[in-house]
């Protein structure tokens, strides 16, 4: 047995390397900020409180036109708060749908009585941008656009500048879940144009779960007033009370705050998303070259791969069985995730967290014995076509 | 100086004593328990979050009949999503309202579009049982009655056994919020009865905040499809979803659930509900004694105080300044609680979380050096009259 967890365990704490899209693996330094307890009133709270907003604006080069909004809870609460704030009871929704965190979006505008249309490719496809533009031209009502910046469920990267210009042109307001992607991949909202990009503490920042949060165009969010369709999920509320007091309108997560603050000092000092974007890059690379030697093949071309999660064919030879794979490589250290699509039989392995170029080496050489000790020469999946 | 922060330092590791309503001191092993990252997905954590909800509906005396769905975010969160989850879109909700929490269930529900009417009274009064019995007679519409066990506005318990007496007699379903009290104040759902009880990880049960839950009559839920005014906030997909797969429907905080896991260890260790209840209100007493000794005074009468959270009138001298009061206990390592009520302006002191006999005899003497250090020598406030 390698010596697996060991590497890992040196700079994170862990037994274990979660190679997954969230939860992920945090360093220690993350985790022990929150051994310390914070009144959520108290000034040097209320401190650390503006210091993420801010940094969060700048990382998303929001300048003075934009806000950081936070709110308790999983991305999905951060998403589902945007659409309810910025869409008013009579807007209309037009969603690119090319995997299940679209097809959430979708939910989220059904639950919410807002009216949503959309517009789906396959998972292993980008959005046909000349179908968005005849969309958006023939149906006038549509107000906002939605659009999911790395689709976790294939780890495919969607045109995000394409869309914004030719959502732009029609005039509607594009709202970007980013949830995967902020931090690594760089954004300009100014740039793109977009009126909000939405994320989370425990991705590519590398914080620990428990809350969301959006960057939203000043001057829309200041016309958003009572369209939100819970009070929990109103980030105009959230936003005012706290420009106004510095404070969170209900309890926040204080540990995880006082933990994503750490993560953004260590996301600084890695040189911010450059830094974590090579990291991350070069972390998909060595898994992909690693996984391809042993006959793994990737659903998606590397074009349209982000460098956040990867997705495997399955391999076809019947002594390759999942659960079995999944369960050995746990019990030698390393988390990884099951599949989530529909176009083919499939598993992911994240690249992103606190997880460097030995780990995945270390990952790699695990994999082989795995692989060897269930009798499995090959990892090719069966030819395309034949699915 | 006295050493106010020493013996608290060595519990909870903490350089302060958060002598609030939450978020709490909590102890130096709960904390500890976040230093670790967990698969959401994973055997372990599945176990443990199982774990966590069998033991919240053993608390609250659920027996077969309840289930416990959490939530992530704060307690409103997981008051919002049991609102909007039990009620049907056209139910209509009495709110039994004396405090600010009672008035934030008003504000979910019309956020949420349900109909609801409050019954309101003073905030240092019970609410009128013959009001509440007159009320539910004659407007025959009302499906469902909110109450809040223990109001932390002020501190009052409001007395929930004849409520949900009264509210059973009339046929309607009750829910309570009971943030600040479970886990310290016994409450039996099934003998009550009640519906729901509301709570979350922070308060009594000493975790860190960042999640909710609701313990729901099962028969109740299962008859709440489609509902919920939030996809987030829908308790009954949230629980559909943890029974058939063990897992959430988003991202949960992990390290808070391992942190609360931990909370509730230690919750029985001390002898569950009753012996956390005991400290509680030994606490209670050194605080309100010592207090009075100087010549402070309570806002409400003992018979109506839990030992939560108690509510000082502001002494009536001039050099009482409560920023610098607050201030300087600060600096001394205690964090209080400004006040939030309408009938007297006060301030308030928690006696909940991480806190022993020994700390507050400590925060005591510290009390007393701060008003010489002010000049205050007697910490009376105006006559009642007066005001």
């Amino acid at each position: 047995m390698t010596t697996p967890g060991a590497s890992a365990a040196q700079h994170t704490g862990n037994n274990e390397l979660l190679l997954t899209p969230g939860p992920l693996t945090t360093s220690l330094g993350v985790k022990q900020a929150m051994v310390r307890d914070w009144g959520s009133r108290d000034k040097a709270f209320i401190a650390l409180n503006a210091r993420i907003r801010r940094r969060l604006v700048a990382i998303a080069g929001g300048g003075d036109d934009f806000v950081c909004v936070p709110v308790q809870g999983s991305g999905t609460f951060a998403v589902e708060a945007t659409i309810g704030t910025l869409m008013p009871r009579d807007g209309r929704l037009l969603v690119l749908v090319n995997g299940a965190y679209g097809e959430r979006i979708m939910k989220i505008a059904k639950v919410a009585g807002r009216s949503a249309v959309a517009l789906s490719s396959p998972e292993d496809r980008v959005p046909d941008l000349a179908a968005l533009d005849a969309l958006l031209a023939n149906d006038r009502a549509i107000s906002h656009v939605a659009v999911v910046h790395c689709e976790t469920t294939s780890g495919i990267l969607n045109p995000l500048a394409d869309i914004a210009r030719t959502v732009a042109r029609h005039g509607s307001s594009l709202i970007v879940d980013a949830m995967s992607a902020f931090g690594a991949i760089p954004i300009d909202v100014r740039a793109l144009p977009c009126d909000a990009v939405v994320a989370s503490s425990n991705k590519c920042l590398e914080g620990v779960p428990g809350v969301g949060y959006a960057v939203i165009r000043r001057s829309v969010l200041e016309r958003c007033v009572g369209n939100a369709h819970a009070l929990t999920l109103d980030l105009h509320d959230q936003w005012r009370a706290m420009e106004v007091y510095g404070q969170w309108r209900f309890t926040p997560p204080t540990h995880v705050l006082a933990a994503f603050d750490r993560a953004l000092d260590e996301h600084e000092a890695e040189s911010g998303v450059a830094g974590r974007g090579t990291r991350y890059e070069s972390n998909r690379r060595i898994l992909v070259e690693g996984m391809r030697a042993l006959g793994f093949v990737t659903l998606l071309p590397d074009a349209i791969q982000a460098p956040i999660i990867v997705t495997f064919r399955m391999p076809r030879d019947p002594r390759f069985v999942f659960e079995t794979f999944y369960d050995r490589l746990a019990a030698q250290g390393y988390v990884i995730y099951p599949g989530k699509l529909t176009v083919a039989p499939s598993f992911r392995i994240g690249c992103i967290g606190q997880v460097h170029g030995e780990d995945l080496r270390g990952f790699i050489e695990v994999v082989r014995e795995v692989l060897g000790a269930m009798g499995v020469v090959d990892a090719a999946p069966l030819p395309e076509a034949a699915e």
